[in-house]
């Protein structure tokens, strides 16, 4: 089995936000890699990393960082791989990150979620494979309509609150 | 031909801004559309376009919005499609729409460009759709190279500035 | 007893901020209903409701939410009801939740209030129905009377603070 | 014919802003007022304005100021009128106003619309007064309805933009 | 004793951070009053405490709020006694309070010292009655002189911290 | 006549914004005196001016400076006599003058006013001065009366807005 | 004459913040070349730059950078000669920018000066290069010199304002 | 053995987050000394310690401060000497001390830093002062190549991590 999709991150101190990334992958039974990789500390990996992923039969990559986040946009300019940045709150409630992330040069785009976002990384990599496979599509989808149940349960739930003048 | 990338906006205000996605979706010859849908005045159309995409043939879809910019999550909650945001600066020089459109709930994902990113959102796309198609992923490994070129013009620009203590 | 105004919001998550609006339309004897709905999630149940809140006696409506809060503006978009926003803090300090919900394009205003300020979208919803009420009216007045009084007991304790050159 | 929204602004330098409220109101056929009055150069005319609005026969008030902007939650303190506050941009991109007018405490809530946003403001004061009256409900319909107009035209110029790969 | 300097808040949560000014002003032996008044909740006693305090010998305010922080601009624009304001950390880090105070608009000055930085505002009314007053002048100077100590103290402190290559 | 107030400033570039102090002094016939000192470029100046102004007679001094701007809380450092700082907007729409002014650490109070806001920083110099000076008190007074007119002729410029619905 | 501080920028619309730099280390006869060399379009470049610039003789950099600002640290984490970021404003007043180059994680610091700060760029390289070489550290003590002769003409300037209560 | 470089702070509660400086200064062997120093409190010790640096040996400062943190700008004014600023969280998430620190005016610049980042302020020092001491810059380099390892340890944690679709 190959990975389809890699995950990198600048150190595990970031797992506890980028496993969300994982755990959404396996749900959607992707083939996947995780890997610690910093574009400051170890930049000629990260540059054999970018240059061999799409011929390593890398489709999508997930690229966690925090403060002046880079890692995302470096590895953007070195692939034509799809590459997703998770601005991950290490300082400034995570605006330095996500500033870092989202406002790339023209010509070097990073598909950016929301700050500590990595569950949505993970859908979005799905949302991406899926172009090309109409199995992984129905999966979304299915994913997708799971989430209502999620509202059914707290409709539930609120329908416990009590009050005289609460009508249901 | 059938599009294969739909790019959306609220008004026409916006198309200053939005049509160098399409100029980038032009240059690498991927069919598109252009519509004008908003998620506050015509939310019935947002959601028959949003439901119908993927079996018109979409397979990626750009939304532009500025202030409190709703329309590309709200098109993301509907489709399996991966929606690309840009966010439009239109006040608080586009920090609304940025925040607006990428900090996202978990379960629907908006890949976000930068403020006014839309020629990023145009390569991203492509990005997207090369994941299955090896002529494109060609056309953007050379697009990619074509932005050194610029630098190259650049450098010579400088070469032109002229010090004392200059040395090249 | 049929209600007449409608809290909703996102998650259960958002209840303890949301039932200081409950709490208080409880206090002015308005029947209300809350129900769990997301504008990302469930948008075809929050098209149903907003499109029948009306004719269901619905007068106003308080929409909490998070983040990317659109749920605020979606109902809006779809009803001439009254909505009155409360931006949720769960990131960013609520800065992203405000600016999500306040920054609405021309033509669809919400009635947005402060960050996690569900006790004045109760209050604000109170004065919206006694517009055509005179005795809600007179209870509104009687709950600002109310007000004082806490700023009086507040006056007490400080009068127990004792220092050399205090004077009262 | 006797006012039934009053609007107010700090100095006539809000003008161009503000009167973008008196127009849609004007346009609902809403009788109103419009008044310059200051929280901190004229308090003692803002307390009797706001004291005697309710038996003036006042519905709504809409009141707009910049930087510091306390009018709108001075007049609320003084009112069980629903007062409507409009952030008027006159330095930091107009965010001063919007927290100082949003972000009030708890027991008096001021109804606030986006910065700049006087035309929300009045869509608003009329989906407020058209909670007891029929006849304007049906006007507020109408002009929602309305929109959409702007978007179909919006469209038509958007079918005029021309590209070798654009498909309709 | 007649107070001086009046130390008004709008509720005793914050007095934590508001008896630091009566304590800087107790070590100065200025004869003081503390009070809760609220400009939204008793904008009644907030004018006419502000309109008498000159005559009943009061020389300075100062006025402590948070969030969308009214009262010590209300408070200026009733007196010609200078009022020192303290933006109170409540929401937002006190980046709203902050703003509510400071940006006064032109004709209304507020003395605004730092976020919840009551014992600076303390202080500054001790500036600001030693102008006419000799003896509290040589109070302020000996004060000043008295933080120099803090620094030696620290100063020793750190010349604890042991390093091979610290030279001192 | 000896100046009783000082005006100071990094630099030239600074004088459109702080004349607005002048002009204030000068309409309270207050003495005043403006120079231009910097912080960061003629220190030993700076403390030079600092130390001496008590005994030149000054009983208040009004510091403008940009972006990291130092020069009034540097001042206030040196001397007993109460400075007011104004921060001037020259980067950051001002933000980082307002920050850099006004959070100084305890001990050393700078009365910040609001972003360029020079004018009320010369009102709030007379009111300092008036403490001891009740012809000064009155005029003060008088000042904060003739503000009203102001208003006064915005209401008539107002009443000649002309709408259909207007009612007055 | 080899260049002893190299100046890099993304393009050459950084030039006009950029050659500020160039006019300082001229003015200091520093040998100095310029290039433009992008961290997201030349990564091979940038590369080869940096890890070739010790030994070409290469004693500080100058990397000037807007938006997702990464070329300062990008540089700073391949080489060991000190990297100073020059913010350059191109969006969000620069914001973007500062956070992106100042906030480094351990290990990579860039020596980072103000927005558009270019000038004080050049400056701290001739600081740094004068470690080592008396000659110019005499000089950079003259230049600081130098700054207040522009303090002396502002004051110059300032006496020829006049007004009736000025003094000086 | 004397001190080559010179760590100052205002108070000792920034020890924990300066000490990182003094670290790295002992693992480099680079002789150093800590001292507290504050740029309000006592500004005459500052100008003292600022202008005899140079001949006390001092190449390098580094000065941590927080909130309106003046502390290395002001010493930045009064030497010749690299002076590097470390902005110290605070208040504002150290947003204030970061701005106050940066945004110095033309002429004077000051190495700043990440907010807390007194770790990379010490390896700069290290930097600069490896312009012209070979050793040193060699064991900068071996530093550097230490960062890796990190990674290399971070990759070895991540190998733990355990999915069913995990490929490596």
């Amino acid at each position: 089995m190959k990975a389809k999709v890699s995950i990198i991150m600048g150190s595990t101190s970031d797992l506890p936000v980028m496993e969300k990334a994982a755990k959404v992958l396996n749900d959607f039974k992707i083939p996947f890699e995780i890997n610690a990789l910093s574009a400051h500390r170890t930049p000629e990996q990260v540059e054999k990393f970018a240059k061999n992923a799409k011929e390593n039969g890398i489709q999508a990559i997930i690229a966690g960082a925090g403060m002046a986040a880079h890692l995302p946009g470096v590895i953007a300019a070195m692939t034509s791989i799809p590459v997703i940045g998770v601005p991950i709150k290490a300082s400034l409630d995570g605006m330095d990150a996500l500033l870092s992330i989202a406002q790339m040069p023209p010509g070097i785009p990073v598909a950016t979620v929301g700050i500590n976002g990595a569950m949505n990384a993970g859908i979005l990599a799905a949302q991406i494979l899926a172009v090309g496979d109409a199995d992984l599509q129905e999966a979304v989808i299915e994913f997708k309509e799971g989430l209502k149940e999620k509202i059914v349960k707290a409709n539930e739930e609120l329908s416990t609150v009590k009050y005289d003048y609460k009508t249901n």
